[in-house]
């Protein structure tokens, strides 16, 4: 058994977590850390994980933590910089569900995030934890930076046509839309459910961190800069995030949805359904699997690409897992054969 | 006191309207007609109503509507053009909320609503009622074709930037979603709330009826053709539609914000947010409004606009009464003073 | 016009106050405080407001309130008793929505509430606000305490059964279901959309504020003791209070849907549902109305009362204004007229 | 490997079936039956079963299901009566997730339901598959009626105290709070979600046919009558039942909390609160737990249980699953390792 830790497990996404490593086979939980928490049984904050989960929430200590083969990091950004280094060379592999290490780019990284970056050196060998682009790096990597939930969606849902060459890199759009649980855990008024039951809003239409992320992942595919509008919105429901797609596409020809069947034919966790259809959140609810169904807008020229997933899940603790996975070496899809919860 | 009668009072729209017209001072109901539940009491029907609505729904009679000064129809597409003719010669004036009298071209409207139209005639005659548009054909009209819910956001979002021939008329996107009252109040397995509500899905890509109707719409605005992408997603909540609507702008030196607030200063229900709002649909639930920001992408050539109504107030009843309002030459706002129900 | 002042708008009890007072034909809103927003624009912090209210938040001035003739608290509990002395002298009628002069027993009042009454000779003028009990007192007092959104739920459904003799005053029992409005506009975890939402659950089983409020109007009008269980729940929606009451009767013979209906009849905002009926939250959503139903269960011993209110409107800030417009001797249905938002 | 069938897979219950069946390592799926959905292959209908289950539904024929070793009914009310007797004498073992069998009673059947039972001597064979009271009847059943949903969670939390001896057994109340899914997948009116969001009502107050499986239960443990008022609710959430429960105590010196604690000590899905808990439903979102916490009001006579189930799992298809893992000798949790999904 891998023996594992979760450093800062207090968060939506650090439950979410605990719920996949509670059940997985092949991992031990070996310690939860939190510095609010320390001291607190897990499942005292977390009911749902009595008679799962038998540890305590303890403060984050190294030599504790170095006895660990693999540690998630399921904290705010900032925390996991200032931690990977030490870990790292007392021979602990690193899963960051944080931003700290997903842009390659220091100077971007500081100016999206707010901070000096604490170890730029890392960022180049960090490697970006999404399966389906980056699997091999992956296997072999110390320190992987779990994608974004909204930049998961929207890369798997753009880059088999940006692969194949088939559409406008200029113009790209992507409207998207999440459930509240993305915005965490933390007392805030405007995820009350008094004010964001029964309403709809965009947010951060400026510009939004995951901007330069999702960027970044689409011009590595192209090869090239690539023209890109997010827009993200805050919709009435826990979890889940749909995102929907635009981009023209230059080639008429093109079979797009043989493009996307070819491209995940092998991905257990994507799912390209059949032509015409239009894929809701809760398949994928409570589950790992990314939903895309691909369509030609009326106007002949316009592709819409829609692309869902659970946030806490392929957005989040189950991509972590399933990349924890392809680490060690054991079946892609263990402890994560999830069915979306319906109804 | 003007008399008004409901034809069709028993969906969404139709109980919307009679909780508007109980409370308008200048007018009385004098009929309200449903085939499937007449004999029943409106407010046993509509709880809601108790207290404020004393009438029984009634079979649609010809001689009790022709005594109105005014009629709504609050019905299913088709049923207006069947009963339009009788009642405009018998000197009732007409407001149709449903979808017989939108479009201008007959061929258009069998094509999108799969029948033949009754009185193509009457289609020329109808006056479109979206009152910042057409305010003074709408005083003197006849017959007004109250516009559909998602049409009312989008255009009310999109004319101001293709009146200042600001904006690309080509590929022109509305990503719009809707509250589940749009769907009606028909029993139907996937607006349940155990089947829509915690999830989200985009619906008819491949083609909506609205989508004519905007594209008239705009084309009107424009003097020319315009490229519209237009995709709507159902979301979970009873009320309320949010526009996000993506368009290139051809002149960076306008001021769009000026431009809104220009274009819509002396409008009662327009209300333009300052600039680096997002409105939320719950500002607007229950009341006429329509609240619209309109940001510049990062790209710096996108431009972003979020229009938000209650679909069934500004998307509907509200607007079918402000309608009536100016048919009838009474205050604009009569009957309409709504604040947006917070929380 | 009267002139009223509002000392602690920001919260929902305060913006629904707002909504109400913005609309009411014999009010001037002449000032809004808060220490917390004092110079922010009250449209701006809620902006359904935008176009109906032209203030800014303002610093709790004692001369600006006593320049009002009627001044509502809808503040913390502890803030209207440390203010209320002053501003009496000084002309001004108080009604208090929080719960500083619901109790009249100071010493119950410092237990349940953990500290000292300020002004406990003024907890003997204070009349307790529920119109249905106390409309003469009510207009003639200088000091209303407005009543819990719990109490005038429970009140209004226990009443006649308690007046009529009819029930065992002893094991009544109180099951309570709450939006989560009821929690207010605090940032908090446990009111979180995503760990309210799709949940439900009692709470304060061992003691909440309201029952001593409930019991005290009980047993006036008992003329007795009466023993009470009262268990709230929290349930995912925003508004709305369902109290479900049992009871056991002690004369068979009483019609008790007589009962009620002849204690009701006069009263403009208690609706008796016919026999049979089972009342929704819904049909009160926004407006001022209180729908009750009685059945007698199927052992032929237990009464089952139905009681349900908006807990923002009827339970709170709808029956305040129904206070101040006794107060004022104005229609008491005056700004009142109002249809719960359905759907 | 068992092979089971599932008559009737495409309600609520049905769905539930066959993703717990799905994961479940110890059966196969041999056949889902749908009159109505015969040829479509399930993962279309309910697509979060694209990629774990591989069948097509199929008219219900006798000689496919004959050639399973159990099979679950999961039909409307009626179905299971008339083909149990065939199934049974060619040796396959059922489940019934509907009511046919739950009521040993066939008078009280009739009048409860509406219908003359089919084959009332089968009623006296079946068992009550609460696993809780009837494990060992299970083990060895050939016919097990599962029990109803408001039934697991009433009886689970009542069953403690009415063995124990230590509660009055006239006027015990169970006030319940259910999600809409309990009303299952059919197209109505009532369960839209603009219909049921943002609402609470009770509903049959005069009588619901669980209230005579709940008395049956009880009365078997208690060995004589019991008084019992049951009112259900209908809440805005899809999954979870809430049970409140009301009984006065006997004995002043019982240690309650230990009652309980005693009586699940081996369950392994009941888990009992520490005292002073409030359990929430969604902590068994998903899952087959029941959770208790039992409480004495401020009266100091009135004890207030607090029980919560997920109506699909515990409550439904979960506890099915239980009951096969029993008839089959596996391991009961089986299949069930399950964590309520929060947030």
């Amino acid at each position: 058994m891998t023996k594992v830790g979760v450093v800062g497990g207090t968060g939506y996404t650090g439950v979410e977590l605990l719920r996949l490593l509670a059940l997985h086979p092949d991992v031990q939980l070996h310690a939860v850390t939190s510095r609010g928490e320390a001291g607190t049984r897990v499942a005292d904050l977390f009911p749902n994980l009595r008679g799962h989960v038998d540890l305590a929430f303890t403060e984050p200590d190294m030599d504790v933590l170095a006895a660990c083969d693999l540690v998630f990091f399921a904290t705010p950004n900032g925390v996991a910089m200032s931690m990977a280094r030490e870990l790292l060379e007392r021979g602990v592999r690193l899963i960051d569900l944080a931003a700290d290490f997903r842009l390659r780019d220091a100077d971007a990284w500081r100016q999206w995030y707010g901070m000096e970056h604490a170890c730029p050196d890392l960022l180049q060998e960090a490697v970006y934890g999404l399966p389906e682009v980056n699997r091999a790096a992956i296997a072999g990597a110390r320190l992987v930076a779990n994608p974004g939930c909204y930049p998961t969606a929207v890369q798997l849902g753009l880059l088999p046509l940006i692969e194949a060459g088939c559409i406008d890199r200029e113009g790209l759009i992507a409207d998207c839309k999440s459930g509240v649980s993305g915005a965490g855990r933390g007392a805030a008024v405007a995820t009350l459910l008094s004010e964001a039951a029964e309403s709809l809003k965009a947010y951060a239409v400026p510009g939004h961190r995951h901007l330069p992320e999702i960027r970044q992942g689409l011009e590595r595919a192209a090869g090239a800069a690539v023209g890109l509008t997010f827009v993200p919105h805050l919709t009435p429901m826990i979890r889940g995030i749909h995102a929907t797609l635009y981009a023209r596409r230059t080639d008429g020809d093109v079979d797009v949805q043989a493009v996307f069947e070819a491209r995940y034919r092998a991905e257990p966790f994507v799912d390209v359904l059949p032509a015409g259809s239009h894929p809701e959140t809760r398949t994928v609810k409570g589950a790992n699997d990314c939903r895309i169904a691909v369509h030609q807008a009326p106007d002949g020229q316009t592709l819409v690409v829609l692309s869902v997933i659970d946030n806490l899940v392929k957005g989040a603790a189950g991509q972590a897992v399933q990349n924890m996975n392809i680490m060690l070496g054991v079946e892609e899809r263990s402890g994560l054969r999830l069915v979306g919860l319906i109804p």
